[in-house]
């Protein structure tokens, strides 16, 4: 007697997850991926909703389980995808995210400059493949875009991906900010593959119309919240400000790891050793370095790490309209007034803009199957869409400023 | 000792409604409320939703558990309610509905000509107001937008009233459409009153966005899906052939309180006998008929009650252009050749239009209350409702037919 | 360019039900199958529950969908299954109700004497059969625990089978008792086939536990909560006097569907034109009866026909202590005083016992099976249910009385 | 024109929780209470249930909504509380496990030896009530049970108390375990207030048997999961074998905060100064500490602080029998044989016993109110509870032991 046992996660939003594919469930269990159970899906998110402390791990894994039942429902509907394309998906998705560093987007561009975590991502999934013997390098030329069926691709990355399918989802679920929530299962039923083009069924229109204002209203409500975006400037902000201290030859407490990126500039993503000091950094080494840095003797340095540990946050203001210099300088008197010096004042005070798209019709946009099946853009196909400014970027400028020192 | 208890209901979306107004409980019990018991809210739209069987009972409980709900929390930011129109209020809302005949919305027009169930239920209110001694004149006040607080009648009928909250929140709940779950405790906790005007606090925009949307597909997608308006609009039809062959002096197994209506073709929706006649009839009136009607000889009606009994559906075929008098006049061909008579062809081919409008900027707007405490129109306010024709009606044009006879 | 398409039908517990076979569709279609959606699942209990308005429709097809991830995930673990026994275990499940009355449950006995619903749908079963030329026969030879592999007859009638796992979730759920939520998915990911025996695997035994529990829960706050129990118990009563009545010769209001059953005291269930009879019956007769005979002059027939669709119910108590002579003698007494005949007493006062087993450890035990691969009975290897007496059938004596006439 | 605004947290069970109290609101901005947002609710368990990275911040809050709602339920009944009590009530909930250390449970008696976390509650809470002028000084008279309404101190602390009413809905839902979700809001609906006892309607009985049903289900499935059991018995272990380290003088790399507790094995948990130490701690220091550890040349430290960062854990048995020295010892061996040394075999191999009481019948038994108001304690009411042993500790055995070096 023989029982097969499939490895088995659970989740609070699927159920279980099964994970079918033993590559898959070696990946899972590289250290360069345990890493994501210590890195918050969405930064500092939770100092606004207290329930959204989810990892980049948890998400990974969840949009592996949406992955296999997209593969499931179009071969179901007679799209042929073999084992190893199946499996090449399902790598593609699991490790999309891997690059992600402390925080995940909080600190983009601030360990590294200009280095996007999808180049991380790929770095990460060539040392893999070396590890692997090369069992990713289908993976990797899905996530490349350089293999031939192209919605393969569109899957992993465009507009209607798996990647925001379980993320809308799952960031909705652990805010408890219910509008945000879509129908991942009702959305994939949808999925249909033409001349290995990524399309919606026209039944589906809602559906996407749904998806992508859950999107918009995540985006504005959630992920730009001026309370949780105040707090993550402010990060960058005294990162920024500690960086500039190292440089000038001051000694700061730092757990090692962080003080690696923060003395080093400009580090190149591509370096397998720097990839490696990278995956020893998570969320620890941020919280720890705040913990420390509230002791040290420099003013700002401890009244700034104190007010993110103590959520003590400056006063956000988000608007359409940019902010005034006088404005700006208004709020930057009052500090003066409070005896702030002239060089600290832009930790106290600043301001910048923000911009989000809901949906952008020319890049990859989302193609609709029509009932006589002609494929047709969505935004040309949804009524809807068709002249809402939806599909345009919504900007806003923000100011942030101390009411107290 | 003495222990108090309040009448508690169950529900699967609220979990425990307690009716805190005696006069509410009294007339829930009333027979005239107690027929909602056997009316469902969505009318035939079980037969495309099967979760949706749920009974205009149940929703006009819900309304009532959420105004209490507004209420306090309009108490709590300092709006003075006080007991008899809180009372009010809820009887207002309870007996919103209370004159909607079978199916809810499926017959209106069908039973009487050109009279709206609100003017049914206004009519019920004076009938109830009658026996509860004049208890009832303040919700009647209210209901018809006489009382002097405006935003007592806009939590019972605007573009953001208690109703709405519910009954979206209810039908997606029982469709599985989760699309238009809306967040009613949030949208609740924007609420305020300004000069007795109702208003919705600037961070609550998204959350009627949100709302709006949902409405909006809510309509596409469950209340005016194809298959339940074609089964609705083949019940009228069936409805109004028995009509005409009574007139025509045939006799028909019917149950009584439908045949009353089906033979009078003008009644009085004032008259405190005809609204008692009205109030004995409920769904079963027309399960029964179709049921009876399918074994009558007269073959079209044995035929169409069996086919909305056994779901054995016309086709439908919903779309922005209108239908071509050549498309309709195929289809009648089609028919033809299968031997349908002329003056039968009517029933099994028809067309029309359907339009829904999610929000009108003209009709009493929603208003926004800004954090600088400026009132404005939502339509000017919302970025997205700027500029997209979501504030204009949609229409659609329907073509339904048999493929069979 | 073809597209596969498969019928799909909404579910508010489960998302999407696909169905796979097409014979389960053709079944479906038929109008004995299309009957189920005018029989409530749960009788009148949405007197009690009034979210409990679901059908016998929605919990066949919600068992068949279990059934397709049952069979799934055991082949998945390696039993083979072929597709004629999943076709054959999925019509069973979808007709394993199909025998069922008006209002379930409610009226077993009082239609019938002395027939359960299984053996009406087993007749149903043998109609179907010749309809569909014998491809129902591996689904009968199952149904009947005639088939040599033993768990496929488990599934559909046992203590742990598809159709507790879906009924129990979806009562749970229509009603609001969350307290009877199982987690199918838990339970069914659990189960495993051992010698053609089904087993649950030993890390599902909390969740045996959890479902036993529910289960247990689930019969006394719901489906025997004592208002629900004295409503069903009303109306049988009802229907019994009308019996006496017609057997006495009177003329009675009636639909003539239930008419045929109320006037013949002894049908053969195995007669195809008795069953088909049957099959004209739903909810809909009784409550058009109850419509009719609250105007009938017989004072009893109309006064307790209002009292269920007014729900002006009988006052019941229940309890473990069975109610003395003398207890119940003073509830006649208060009556008799104010007027009840003496032959009418019946109606106003009765009593009885109620009885549930939580879990019967020696029909049909659940087995678990050990990590060392022991197959244990359930109740020996629950630490939980070794010595609890909810293996013992629990008793409850009812009293329904009339505080007034 | 003013708007009177509550505090309000976004919380994904309840959606909104809205702070009542102004004391309650300065309590929860102290550097002392929002620690708690790095203190994760169920220690190492995200390890087995990905999702349950939740906060004791978050439960803390919960535990105060659901306090506020008690107290409103119970005022409706009739029952006189105060709004000093109310406040005392609050405050005690919000701070009754604010003496928690790293990862909750997983370090009690680690960093203090023999000192549990509600002494530690204790000692914060006085010196709070320092900072706060006795402000704080009821709601430790109600947390010392020392206040002369009983029934608010087993509001916080007994065997129905908010705090599990809370807790295990919470863990329930972001574990995915559904089993032991509960209907906190029918629990708090049936409680009452009798001559300052805490008891529960009679018709909450089953309720309250779901309860501990849940309640002993979350013990053995979730909190006392082999795999999150074994990881934090290592953890444990691993904190004394650096503890033993430093006795003997090694110099290890460590966080400060958590050195002085490693460093200092008998500390006076009443001091002052030490709680103020202790208000340092949290998660951040051991994830730290493991990730430093990583790198030490001692060969346990390094690779047991890798096994929990990358989750390679010991196997661990669980089971009702008492491990034997024979199979301690044929564990043993395996790992002599791989070359472990004799001193550290312990930190391979090692057992113990572990207990959970569903329901003590003794201690603050929860007692039930019946219909005819007398006062029962709940095992002798409910007919589940008089013979089953789950009102008995259940133990189990464990044996933790790695397969590989």
């Amino acid at each position: 007697m023989s029982i097969k046992k499939l490895p088995v996660f659970n989740d609070p939003i699927y159920g279980f997850i099964s994970i079918e594919s033993p590559l898959i469930f070696e990946l899972l269990k590289h250290p360069y991926f345990q890493r994501l159970r210590r890195i918050a899906q969405m930064g500092l998110s939770s100092l606004v909703y207290p329930g959204a402390r989810h990892s980049r791990f948890e998400h990974a894994l969840g949009a592996v389980y949406l992955m296999q039942s997209v593969v499931d429902t179009l071969r179901r509907k007679g799209v042929t995808i073999d084992q190893n394309e199946k499996e090449a998906l399902c790598v593609a998705i699991l490790l999309h995210d891997i690059g992600h560093g402390p925080f995940s987007h909080a600190m983009e561009n601030t360990l590294f400059v200009d280095v996007h975590h999808e180049e991380l991502s790929l770095g990460f999934m060539y040392l893999l493949n070396d590890q692997f013997s090369g069992r990713l390098s289908l993976a990797i030329e899905v996530y490349k875009n350089q293999y031939k069926r192209p919605f393969m691709h569109q899957l992993i990355a465009s507009q209607l991906d798996v990647d925001r399918l379980d993320y809308l989802k799952r960031d909705s679920f652990y805010t408890g900010a219910t509008e945000g929530n879509i129908n991942s299962q009702r959305l994939i039923a949808m999925l249909n593959v033409v001349d290995d083009q990524l399309v919606v069924e026209e039944k589906g229109l809602f559906s996407v119309e749904k998806f992508i204002m859950a999107r918009r209203l995540m985006y504005w409500q959630v992920y730009l919240h001026k309370t949780g975006l105040g707090a993550e400037l402010l990060l960058s902000k005294l990162l920024a400000y500690v960086r500039e201290l190292l440089r000038k030859g001051e000694t700061i407490a730092c757990p090692k790891n962080l003080l690696f990126f923060l003395n080093s500039p400009q580090l190149d993503p591509k370096d397998p050793s720097v990839l490696h000091q990278f995956s020893q950094l998570d969320d620890t080494d941020i919280f720890m370095a705040l913990k420390q840095w509230q002791q040290e003797s420099d003013p700002i340095l401890s009244s700034f790490s104190k007010r993110i540990l103590n959520r003590q946050l400056l006063k956000v203001k988000l608007r359409d309209k940019e902010f005034t210099l006088e404005e700006i300088e208004n709020k930057k008197n009052k500090l003066r007034n409070m005896g702030v010096q002239e060089e600290d004042l832009s930790m106290y005070v600043f301001s910048g803009t923000l911009s989000a798209t809901a949906y952008s019709p020319e890049k990859d946009p989302i193609f609709m199957l029509t009932k006589s099946k002609k494929i047709i853009p969505f935004a040309s196909f949804s009524s809807l869409f068709k002249t809402a400014n939806l599909t345009l970027a919504e900007e806003k400028a923000y100011l942030c400023f101390a009411n107290s020192i």
